[in-house]
């Protein structure tokens, strides 16, 4: 049996609205450390990760492991349906072929059910190794997020080029080029203003800015996003969930022309 | 002659909202006692019943009967015309084939007039007995259209029962189900937050939802809602006009898998 | 070589947005007394002018005459890649190809150069005589807009009538007709809400309304427009941009059925 209780329940719409442009149909993993989703994209190029810890829930509670397989679009209509103060449960039986969402208003005046169909969804789970990045950018959520769709009128492809300095996003197209420089800068008034860059060396890479858009979607989830960048290994964007967890963003760079798919 | 002056004319815009989308043309019937229309929308199926007393408006001048055909969308058009905070005066010249819609800004400086061409239409008036209903609902009427709205995202038709806990709105589809229960609560700060209940006897009844929905348009009209439900009536959904009348929708129940017209 | 510098950047985005639906491509030309632009509309009804002059510019070196065509819709994509307090500077080097937009953040932090290749286009300078008016009515830009607005629900085109008293709006069509009447008022709180005539002698005359709601799509410029009118010329309506210059409107008035070009 599940019961995962989330006094914030917006977070759990902002989850859906972060990832369901990417992933249609996916399996939530619920075990005693968590609740959790890892899937490719349609077309097998990106991979999200999403996490949210059991300790960092107001209720949590899972007997057994169950892995529950929901198409994302009906998930979002049912939770589009919670108000945004609302109190999100999320429930199911061992066994049980459907799972149920709990809305509840601040005074308990109104409260909703929604239960929905889950369906056998085929998934391997990818081993993601801990790696060591050439270098990681920390800086506003919205400011990368203005930059990807900014960039999205002039190209299709987003260069990142990291140095101590800053980083750089350029772009070019028919209509000309474009280069963004965001100056590494810690000392501001509030900590999640700040650009900081960590770096062993210099790294530059290319990237589909069609995916990237794509993870802006997590923007209203966390007021900073990190990006990890090394050569030889898939960009990470990472949205912190509050004290709870993550959604996380793999993507292969493009190497000359080609589009190379992720690999295992 | 007819000479009807709303000095918060954005009432009239609001009405207008409120029923053209069920009702192209219709007439609107003016006597001593005040501004009326009653219409069957395209598809028959649901009626609406419109009444602005002319003791509630700050002029009313009506020397005979009037019946004046008005195409909605046009008459929507026009409404449409006028500030937020214009006087509206309606006037029309006994025998004449047209409707004039004044708007004048509150500092007078700038005066519209709006002449429309009115219609023949037929119709037929149905008289509407008053009636017992087993059950009254009143309620916030944006928490009213925001669950009819939620549940159109699950099925095509609204199940509504009531008891003397509260109401309950079901509905059913391909993606699963919902449940939305909203308790008798009376003790609100404010008295347009409280949702109570009048009940002879529980009461359970299936509505079309895409009705249900078109009636909420008249939500910016007032801050509650009242659903009076009997199982041999047909639901009347009642909108309060500030001091001065009303908007009453009408619609029959469904009756296990058949549409059922409503009948004079 | 051209540097303009613009610290309320925004203005050139608002200049574009006001233009660019009338006109798709046209040259900038650069002098020392400023930036201008003079283009036709493509259907050759209308014309627009440009100035922005150097003396009204926080930085501005040309160092000799420049003409760079662009394609606004390519120019405004870039332009809106700006924020809202960047700092925007237009720089060119002479014989170039391109045309350089830098955005500065206003803490400096963000930095980005969008280069957009320009464009070989044809035109000719239409030398546009000073003349005297019939009539000028200054009156606020939002009521302008809102007026040409609402006339283009009830007909194609609008006859401007200018007394002492006031000036009139009128327009007709298949739904009825409608007069809007604004009167003269100069005893108003904020200057930008008089309404002022000027008139030698009364005028009446007719517009393509379609034109004149692609005007007021300067309205974010300036809080009044100027509207210039007499028989035997073409309306001039004029939006003031802040210290520096103004954007011109020239549109022949209608003489009965007919459309008339404008002629140089």
């Amino acid at each position: 049996m599940l019961e995962l209780r989330l006094v914030q329940g917006s977070l759990l719409n902002k989850v859906l609205e972060a990832i369901r442009e990417l992933v249609n149909d996916a399996n939530f993993d619920c075990s005693a450390t968590g609740f959790s989703l890892q899937a490719m994209d349609s077309s097998h190029v990106a991979l999200v990760a999403l996490l949210l810890r059991s300790e960092g829930v107001e209720h949590y509670r899972c007997d057994r492991n169950l892995s529950m397989g929901m198409n994302l679009n009906n998930m979002a209509k049912m939770l589009r349906c919670s108000g945004n103060d609302d109190i999100i449960t999320v429930k199911a039986d061992d066994g049980s072929d459907t799972v149920t969402f709990m809305f509840e208003s601040p005074n308990q005046d109104k409260i909703a059910d929604f239960e929905m169909k889950l369906m056998d969804i085929d998934s391997e789970h990818l081993g993601i190794p801990d790696s060591e990045y050439q270098a990681t950018v920390r800086m506003p959520s919205a400011e990368f997020a203005r930059i990807c769709k900014d960039l999205s009128s002039i190209g299709d492809t987003v260069v990142i080029s990291v140095t101590k300095e800053g980083v750089k996003f350029s772009a070019a197209g028919d209509i000309g080029t474009a280069n963004i420089v965001c100056r590494q800068n810690k000392t501001v008034d509030k900590p999640e203003e700040a650009t900081v860059i960590e770096m062993q060396e210099p790294v530059s890479l290319t990237f589909a800015l069609r995916y990237m858009n794509s993870f802006t979607k997590a923007t209203p989830l966390s007021e900073t996003v990190a990006i990890s960048l090394s050569s030889e290994l898939p960009v990470v964007v990472e949205y912190k969930i509050a004290e709870m967890g993550y959604i996380r963003f793999y993507l292969a760079p493009k190497i000359e022309e080609d589009d190379e798919e992720m690999k295992s």
